[in-house]
C-alpha cells in the first residue's frame, strides 16, 4: 500500500424527509445565495421543501446554471456574491450546479487574478465561502469531495479543479428528490459514478485489498441496482443504494494508497468540450476502448474484476479479460449507454481535436503516464467502433 | 436503508515514515501535553520520532496511563493540563492511551461537575481541548471515531462515551510503528477490529447492500491478513492492510443506515471490569455465544456471512448457519484468543455479577433490544464451553 492523506469534513445528512435539517445546518445571520439549474426543483417539489426549511432567512437566488456549468455563468454569480454581500452558497441539484458554486466559492475570494488561472494552480486557492449542497441527481461525488470541473465555451475548454476550501460543509441527501429525474440521467448517473471506481480501481496491485475490495463493492451494488432503478424509478431502497454508492465512488476513500488512472475522463472531458456529447456518455464510449487499449498493462486487475465483480471462473487468463471488458460493455448497454463512437453517430474522423488538444496540454494520461497523443488517438480508434 | 448523519472530519495521515509531519498539523505556539502509556513508546523508538518532531515545541509530558485507563489517572491529567495551560493533547499509543486522552480534552473543559458524570449524559459535554493521536496499535478505530471507554476501578464501571467534540483532528498511522507489538496484541487488535464490524453486520438486512459489502470486505482482510502478521511480524503490506482494516472498522462509515448490536461489547466490558480479563478476549469469548443464542434472530445475515465471507456453498441454512459459527471460533483460535470461559480457565460460576450489574443498569441489549439479564446469563452459560 502507498502513503496516503485522508481528509474529508463533509457531513452527510442522508435520508427520505432530510431537507427540513437545512435550518440546523445554517445560521440565521448568514445570507444565503441559493443556486441551482434549469429549474427542475421547481417542478419537483426541491425548490419549496428548501424554500419552507429556510423560511425567515436572507435569501438571494441564482437560477439557470448549465449541465457542464459555464465559467462566463459562474462569474456572473461571483458579481452577485459580492454585490449582495453574500455569507453562504447553497447548491440544490446535481454536479453541475454545485460545481458552478464550487467554482463561484473559490473565484469570490480569489486573489491572484482572473480566476480562471486557478483551474491551472489549483494551490494558489487560499480560501473560498462555506458552501453546502441539497443533491438530487446521484453522479458526480461532488458532494463529498473537493473537486469541480467547469467549461469555458470561447476557447473549448473543461478543466478540473481540485482544492481543500472547497468541500461542502454538509450534504443533504434525500433519495426521493431523485424520483422525477429522467431515464437518461439515472443511466448518467449510474455510468458515471461506475467509472469513478474503475479510474481509482482498474490499474495496478498494490497489496491493497481493502480499498479492491471497497472498490468492487460499490461496482457490484451498482450493477445490481442500476437496472433496477430504469425498471422501477420509485423503488426508494434501489435509489438509496444507488445515491449512496453514487457518493462513496468519489468521496476519496477507495482511491487511498492506490495507484489512479482518470485517462477516461481526461479524454472524455475534450469530448463533451469540444463535440458536446453527454459526460457519462463519453466514459461509456472511452472505458472499453482503454481497456482493450491496456489489456496487457492493466491485466492482473482485469482478471480479478472478472473474478470479483462478474463472478467469472474461467481459469484462462486472456479469456477472463475478454469476459471482464465484455460484461462491462454489456453493463453500459444494459443502462442505455452508448459504448462507441458509431453508438454515438459519430466516427473517428469526427473528433480529430481531441489528441491535438491533449497533446498541447503536454497530457501523459494513465496509472503510468505513458499514454500520450499517439495513444489517445488509437484508443479513439478503437472506440469507433464497439 | 435507514436515513443517518455521517460525519467524520478526522485527518487520517497514513504511511512509513510519516510521523515528522506532526509539524505541519500543529501550531508552535501550540502548548502540547503528550500523553502515553507504560512507556513501550521509548523502546521502540516512537518517542524519539515524535520528540524529534517537535522539537522547539513547548512539551509537557504525562505517561503511564494504564489498559483500560482509570478515571483516576485521567482526573490527574486533567490536573496538568489546568495547572501547564495546555492548548493541545497529543496521544501516543493505542486505544487506552487514545481514549484516555478524549476524556481529559473534555474533561478539562466540562462544567456540569464532576466529568464522570457525561459517562451517563453524553450530550452534556459541551466542547473539548483539541487533540491528535500517533497511533502504534491498530484494534480500537478510536484514532477516526468520537468514541472512548474509561474504567472506575473504585465502582467497577467500564463505560463508554461517544461525543463529536473528542474525534481527533488528526491521528498518524504509521505501520511500522505496530511491528514490536508482542503477539498478544496483535492478536487482541484483529479480534477487536474483527469484532467492531459484527456488531454494526450481525444484525437483519435492511436493504443495505454496500454498507453489508463494506464490512464483509473488513472481515475477509481481516480473516487474511491476521493469521499473517503472527507469522510475519515485519511484513509492512501485512501491517497496514490490518492498520487501515482496524480504522475502517469503527470510523461510522461501515454503521450508517443499519441497525447495530453491540451487545458482546457490552457484557464483554463487563467482564473486563469485574474480572480483569483483556478487552478483545472477553469479545473472542462472549460473541461465539452470542450468535449461538440468537441464531434464529440473526439467521438472514448469519447465512450471507457464510456465504460471502467463508464461500460456504452449501443449500441448508441450518448447515450455513453452523457453518458461520464454526468458522468465526476457528478464527479466534487461529489468533490465539480464547473462545470461552473455560479458554480463559473460568466457569459460569466465576462470573456471577455480569448479568445483575447490566440488569441494574437497564440493559436492554442487541438490535432488537430484547437482551435482558435472563437472556445474558443464557450467553454467558453457552460461552462456559466452546
Amino acid at each position: 500500500m502507498n502513503n496516503f492523506t485522508f481528509h474529508n469534513p463533509t457531513k452527510i445528512i442522508f435520508g427520505k424527509g432530510t431537507i427540513p435539517k437545512l435550518k440546523d445546518e445554517l445560521s440565521i445571520d448568514q445570507k444565503v445565495l441559493l443556486l441551482y439549474g434549469g429549474g427542475s426543483i421547481k417542478k419537483n417539489g426541491v425548490y419549496e421543501q428548501v424554500m419552507q426549511a429556510l423560511s425567515g432567512y436572507d435569501i438571494v437566488e441564482f437560477g439557470g446554471i448549465e449541465s457542464n456549468p459555464q465559467y462566463a455563468t459562474c462569474m456572473k454569480a461571483v458579481q452577485v456574491v459580492k454585490n449582495e454581500s453574500i455569507d453562504f452558497l447553497l447548491s440544490i441539484g446535481g454536479g453541475s450546479a454545485l460545481d458552478a458554486t464550487k467554482f463561484i466559492a473559490a473565484a469570490a475570494l480569489y486573489e491572484s487574478g482572473d480566476p480562471w488561472n486557478f483551474m491551472n494552480d489549483w494551490d494558489s486557492i487560499k480560501s473560498a465561502l462555506p458552501l453546502g449542497c441539497v443533491l438530487t441527481l446521484p453522479a458526480t461525488g461532488s458532494e463529498a469531495n473537493p473537486n469541480a470541473v467547469i467549461s469555458r465555451a470561447e476557447t473549448g475548454e473543461k478543466l478540473a479543479f481540485i482544492n481543500a476550501h472547497v468541500f461542502p460543509q454538509f450534504s443533504i441527501l434525500d433519495p426521493e428528490t431523485t424520483f422525477s429525474l429522467p431515464e437518461r440521467q439515472i443511466a448518467n448517473g449510474v455510468v458515471d459514478a461506475f467509472v469513478h471506481v474503475m479510474e481509482q480501481y482498474m490499474t495496478y496491485p498494490v497489496n491493497a485489498p481493502l480499498q479492491d475490495r471497497f472498490a468492487e463493492s460499490i461496482l457490484i451494488t451498482l450493477i445490481e441496482e442500476g437496472p433496477k432503478a430504469l425498471q422501477n424509478p420509485r423503488d426508494y431502497d434501489t435509489r438509496a443504494n444507488i445515491v449512496w454508492a453514487a457518493t462513496l465512488a468519489l468521496n476519496l476513500l477507495i482511491g487511498v494508497g492506490v495507484p489512479q488512472d482518470w485517462q477516461t475522463h481526461v479524454i472524455g472531458h475534450e469530448l463533451t468540450a469540444l463535440y458536446g456529447i453527454d459526460h457519462a456518455r463519453t466514459l461509456s464510449i472511452i472505458l472499453p476502448a482503454v481497456l482493450k487499449h491496456q489489456r496487457r498493462s492493466k491485466d492482473d486487475k482485469l482478471v480479478q474484476y472478472a473474478q470479483r465483480v462478474w463472478g467469472a471462473r474461467e481459469k484462462d487468463r486472456e479469456k477472463l479479460i475478454d469476459i471482464a471488458i465484455e460484461r462491462t460493455v454489456g453493463f453500459f448497454k444494459q443502462m442505455g449507454a452508448p459504448t462507441s463512437l458509431g453508438d454515438a453517430r459519430l466516427t473517428f474522423d469526427d473528433v480529430p481535436k481531441v489528441a491535438p488538444t491533449l497533446e498541447k496540454r503536454g497530457a501523459n494520461l494513465g496509472e503510468h503516464g505513458d499514454i500520450g497523443a499517439k495513444e489517445i488517438a488509437e484508443i479513439l480508434q478503437m472506440a469507433a467502433t464497439a
